[in-house]
């Protein structure tokens, strides 16, 4: 287990230390830990992913739920925070998304181009921005120009920068996939790199070893898999995603691992929900259970 | 008595309302009313004013008090900001001052110059900032000139815009004096026809009335005084100024009568701080049991 | 006696802990403590200042003297920093003086123009930059505004700022005068609220009592009020200015006084190279056995 | 044997001029040469790097071994320098490394994208800048046109640029490889022509000729070869490259012979801190060796 | 007397010293000497100058002296410039004079408004600026700021800038006089800290004491007053105006003192254009004479 840093052990500027501390002390369970909601499918996957529970596609609804859920933050598109976060005006954290894709063309090779800027952020009243980064892919030369100009407006304006740091494309496909613990071990690192302050990664998976660099040949279990993830993001503080529904047992395993590594929490969507408003009020019952073992500066 | 509105009351943008919601409902007795902590003195009169209590010439001093005295925010300049707020960013909303000056040279028609910008508050993580207008002194021009880049800037970044609103000058010594039922109800109307989000007034003495407009010249009480200025202010958001140290009782009365008007809260720094530490909560305690009787939404 | 804080401890940004590192600990005696040269005179007086000691009017000279006595940093403006630094880039470090004027027009009321920029000073390889402010005078307004942009610039390129913080003016001379504890006090406070990094001023004198302040006018020795001038500049570190040739004796005890309550160096420039070369370095040793009593982090 | 020029003779401006003095006369074994530890390997390569002595994957743990191990530099990218160099800020110089880019894509015909800007450098107190600028690839003339901005910012803000001069592509693989002495000759030059201050080239191997250019054709020793690429950098200093890790009797030959041929030094990452603590400051020490042996002004 | 420095040992850069070069070495004696031909009085003073030798008026007429007599360079405005250097364009150099005023109004307290940019310099072909830049006056202030904007331009695209640097206004008048030796000592100096890279002043008389700083008051020779006024520029190399038309055997004197002082040249306009153009030519003749004896580098 890593121990997880104070926040005055980051190497943070006082506005981006500010924001932090709003979403980890002041909202959730106020101890450190963060449960992230993210609530960009309806772009990213489009209606699809509401079927499963229709009033998800309403984004009140959903602000209303990571209200009542004491959730840390909420992700969404800049359209959705035009229009709906005034109600709910810094009673939740608003992370502003500022790339998104549609998953209708090919996706074998992505580049997320943004939509909104940091400044758009600033505007909103929001605590943070996220970021796609796909490394990996032929794009890999353009997504870091894209994303140079967004880390430097994050510096400059003091904003939180949050990587969503995914490989992708067909060379990962071919080096043990985007869920191997290869490729999320160096996507977590890549995001350090480049200046990410949190990084949103998958739970690797260290049997997923076919074309991984040999280091990675070795026999892993996951929990030492998730702890060299979160050494490998160092100051950056890692942020665990749910992707896709699974069952709850598997995901409060992953949650439990994640944070007992060191993590600083979860961003759960899908997994939240896509199920009824009770159901889905239990769940977060219990990652809170979770979170609340792990308390930090 | 005056109703407070609620935040969603004022016309107010996502950024700002956000930002107003972290500073009247998530810091202080989170009830909607505020109880501020003014510590720009050290620019605005020099040393001499912590003569009283050393200790208040220590900026971390002031900014722990303002946390364990459960203050809505701190205002201060630049400099200090700077190199004090990282420490505690986040744990208090920071009020960035952006103009200020020294009262070396006369001050009989003053002009406060800025020293810092709506972005610097940004970066470092503030909440608000404040500008102090001098109003009806020859210098009013440049003064406005130089208050609608803030203006405009504030609005930009969504950043709450809390103006000094301040008669001075020769003229107003002659109409009835700064601190006059006129001109302070004046003061109040002019921050608010001129944008500001929440405006800072001096407690107004109707029996001031020498040289004051005829409307003025009438028999009004403290409480008719200070319901009208609330009135003026509108949807500006208004608070009271402590202004020099003075005695307790008279403090508290001006407070109880300011939130009876329906004022949002207080301002109060040489009466906080100009005193031994025990003695500045035990008399914070005093003001916050009066604004624990006024919430909003 | 205040403990002097280490650079750790300042709210410093990495650009300017490195380089006030350097000056500090890489350069003099490497103890924290400073000893500057100063050698704008030819511009501030004219050459008038050489006539003691002519070699002194050979910037070269003095270059090698900052160099051989061991100072910390040498401050010139920027035609001699042009024309005279290359040859000894990085030996000791410059202070590039950004403004000055000449003495041959009333200086009552004065104001320093600029003459260069941050930026030159960051490509000519300077370690801080150097700004005359004068308090107090109706010019203040034009001046805070000149020494806004220098502060902004200062911080976004992490280069420390130091303010030579001087009342200055008629009014200043009606309130005890440039040099009293009352004015010296203030302008070391000033510079801190507008975000020096480091503050020179001129050793105060309690005695001056005419129009100070009220809380000044009791009878302080000159230990006592060196100290409270070092704990107004709070987390802005302080040089005391050596001013006009005077006896030696009398400098030792200023610089110990100094040194005693906490300033972190000295700024001497008339009492060192106005005198014959081994006289220069045998007073400048003098200094040294002072500053090396003094070591911080 | 070439002669090692002073830095007055290399036709550098001031600000240049000073922060190589920093580098080479101020850190390491102050005789002018030069031991530079790269650490950009978490992002060129992944954590895969760091499996051989885990340790290796906290900055901060490398950080530390530069100073120990008296280092001229250490050479990281944007993300660790904002969140780790202050801590250590001025006691190694930082060299920002303003490109990078991972290895999962295929790197036949790389171009590596910048991350920050000569200004972040000078922002975070830096004393030089680094650029990989790949020769020989398809991507070259947007290589250079990239390369011609950081050339511009690194003249104008007086930063010395380092050149990490790497031939690549399908191309030189056909012509003589990557580290033929062809190649590598041709790499020092070219970054000389395009105005590196510093290049780092891999050591040339003579015997790789398959393809290169006829006058490369015949019997060179290694010393012989080493010795051309010197002078081919002319007044460009010259650093050469450890690589991968290696027998250390072979890097001692190639730190050897570079020396002997009038490199300025190394830049050995890999082959330092890919091994135990005390075994990585023994290896340093037999590099110190060497280098103690060849002073320059 | 001073050695002259040659031109490396001026701290200039590539762009200055070539231009300079062409100045020195590749005109007039070619032996580091300079005689240039001023002809801006047009405007300084109007054409009442030219009645003493009507042809004097037509600048052509004044190019080809400046040819036909082997002057250095010829000062002129931008007017002139635009449309009579063509015809003659490389065969003198051009210093573009770049600020000029009428004497109608007031001239007290002057200040010299640009009326063209060192960028027209470059674009017709100048291998030098001028600026007069008037010491002393209340105006001071903004002609620092105008000044400044000019060195930096000059600074930035190579071009030498000459400045003429004169005392003036009611305070230098109170002071020892525009030519007092205090006010031309002070001259020569206040440019070289402001970063000429020539001066042209007055020639210096000591016996001008009344209201004079101090060490000015003892008694001095004219070749003891220009050595040190020489001393007092450094690396500016000083150019001696001729000034108001007087007789021959004192310009001659003060030119050869002024060359024994170690002064760079001359700067003569109407005592040369002021006559007949053979008699111009013989006085020309006998300036030459006098340089010839002091050769430079």
């Amino acid at each position: 287990m890593n121990a997880r840093p104070g926040l005055d052990q980051l190497g943070l500027s006082s506005g981006k230390k500010a924001r932090l501390h709003r979403i980890l002390h002041e909202h959730g369970l106020r101890n450190g830990t963060a449960l992230f909601l993210p609530y960009d499918q309806g772009l990213e996957h489009g209606p699809r992913d509401f079927f499963a529970n229709p009033v998800a596609s309403d984004p009140k609804y959903i602000l209303g739920l990571a209200i009542e859920g004491g959730f840390n933050g909420i992700a969404i598109q800049i359209g959705l925070a035009e229009k709906f976060y005034w109600d709910y005006a810094g009673e939740v954290p608003l992370v502003l998304k500022l790339n998104g894709k549609t998953d209708i063309p090919s996706t074998i090779d992505p580049l997320s181009p943004t939509n909104a800027t940091v400044e758009d952020a600033v505007r909103l009243g929001a605590d943070a921005v996220g970021y796609t980064l796909y490394l990996g892919t032929p794009a890999q030369e353009r997504d870091f120009a894209q994303y140079r100009q967004v880390r430097a407006d994050a510096r400059r304006l003091g904003m939180p920068l949050i990587v969503w740091s995914y490989p992708r494309g067909s060379a990962v496909d071919a080096k043990g996939g985007k869920d191997s613990f290869y490729e999320v071990d160096y996507a977590a690192r890549a995001a350090s790199e480049l200046g990410a302050d949190m990084v949103k990664v998958n739970f690797p998976h260290p049997e997923k070893q076919s074309g991984a660099a040999e280091p990675y040949l070795a026999d892993f279990s996951s929990q030492q898999a998730i702890d060299a993830v979160v050494r490998s993001a160092n100051r950056t503080l890692l942020l665990v995603s749910g992707g896709e529904r699974a069952g709850d047992e598997a995901m409060l395993d992953k949650a439990r691992q994640s944070m007992e590594a060191g993590a600083t929490g979860l961003i759960f969507g899908r997994n939240v929900w896509q199920r009824e408003h009770s159901e889905s009020l239990r769940f977060v019952a219990q990652l809170r259970d979770i979170l609340t073992k792990y308390p930090s500066r």
